[in-house]
């Protein structure tokens, strides 16, 4: 469908992309280019990609499609890098999990005959790193992409085919909305969790025997709080403003709770309980 | 060790309790004492118990050692029930997933003689019912009793060898440390999964986007609430002393967060990701 694609930043979704484009037969070259060189060798020998390169400048040369599968941090660094190198018609994507900011960045810095588009796949595995690439990733996961007045409509509907066709079920989403609702069920969970595991060290004698008496239900709520504090940061860089503003629901909820505890309120308790486990099960039944 | 053991409550636990104490040559009876008297035939199915029986007065006579395992809400009422059945001698114990209320009630209701002793098994499925019972439930899980002034030594070393010889860690606890442990890793996630699953539900449009896009991280932080609202209550109930004093000091942490997102201070952001990190590693890790 396209002739060249160029994907920069090879983790586990840039290997994934690599994978997935190549199966369904959607470009006739993929190059990586990743920062380190053992990552190369690493997606060639997995045929993530079919050629590689470090030099950023030339594997976007000629590129019809470019994905930008960075941190969060270096999506408009990376942009700004490869700007004077794109052609005229080319299509530039990101992955990041933020996409308000990065947007509104981007095309104020995109010049006309380039278009970017947003993206966000939730798409993820445990472990991260492109030997853990699948072509499957994508398979029947949302797959966000973003629509501003200034998208260029032929542009999208390019894109939006590709992310179809390896599988991903594309959501057309504004920035805004996008930010609120992945603040709500990504972003203020690793606040919630973070605070959950920071209340039991605050405990003093009784933190050595909730440590001992933790299980699965505690590691389950708490698992992202595992997650690489770097990434962490850089979601609440960029997304700041919605997590903030879920975050004030959160605590609306969580002071009800708090009343009817105090109040042993039995009605309301059954209420919020029962109000939860509906809405929940009607997600993940 | 005992001749006669007796489950009043033959769910997952009982079944378990049951099944383990025969594998391991325990106890020459095993007698059921199940709500239900289909659930009679179930547990001799599954060889949990070598009798059953509805009549509680019965079940209960001449048993050298009682495990309560009904709800947190029946253990009392039936604790009443059985004392005047009992013999002396007897150790009667509880699974409860609360401790002080049922301990200081307990022992006022129970007369010399006879020995109560607070039990709770930190061991679960996803799926409850005695058809799901296993030998090996307890197998290396914590498993907490109780120690009062009133406690009776001999009784609870007992207790105590038996526990440890269906595989169970025994945790030896005052009731207050066992509340407020259990309050920090167990009952207060669920408050928190829940305001969390509300929060989604209060966001108006952007609702519906959020559950299209909700993913195993949501889903895994808010598991909880999807458990049993009436075993919520039984807990909310029973424990809300120590709920409310961990959920101070999770709200402290929470507005620490929100205030490092309001003035955009990464250090503390990161600090707190990594000290939550860090501790939730050295439980899972």
């Amino acid at each position: 469908m396209v002739n060249k694609v160029a994907i920069i930043g090879m983790g586990l979704i840039g290997g994934s992309l690599g994978l997935a484009l190549q199966q369904k037969k959607l470009a006739e070259m993929v190059i990586g280019i990743p920062r380190r060189p053992e990552t190369i060798d690493e997606a060639l020998n997995i045929k993530a990609i079919i050629k590689g390169t470090l030099n950023v400048a030339e594997g976007v040369r000629e590129a019809d499609l470019i994905f930008i599968c960075t941190p969060i941090s270096l999506i408009i660094p990376k942009l700004k890098e490869i700007i004077p190198h794109v052609k005229k018609g080319a299509i530039i994507t990101d992955v990041g999990s933020t996409k308000e900011q990065i947007v509104a960045e981007a095309e104020k810095i995109v010049p006309s005959g380039i278009y970017f588009i947003g993206g966000h796949p939730m798409a993820g595995k445990e472990k991260s790193g492109v030997a853990q690439s699948e072509a499957s990733l994508f398979y029947k996961k949302p797959y966000v992409l973003i629509k501003t007045k200034k998208t260029n409509g032929k542009a999208f509907n390019t894109l939006k085919k590709i992310i179809s066709n390896i599988g991903g079920n594309v959501m057309e989403m504004d920035a805004k909305s996008h930010d609120l609702a992945v603040a709500s069920i990504s972003h203020l969970p690793i606040v919630v969790a973070a605070s959950l595991v920071n209340a039991v060290v605050d405990m003093g004698d009784v933190k050595e025997k909730a440590k001992k008496l933790a299980s699965t239900g505690f590691g389950d709520t708490t698992r992202i709080a595992s997650g690489d504090p770097k990434l962490g940061l850089d979601i609440f860089r960029t997304n700041a403003e919605s997590v903030l503003s879920v975050l004030e629901k959160f605590k609306k909820e969580i002071d009800i709770f708090q009343k009817a505890l105090q109040e042993q309120d039995e009605v309301q308790i059954v209420n919020k309980l029962s109000d939860a486990k509906k809405f929940r099960d009607s997600i993940y039944s």
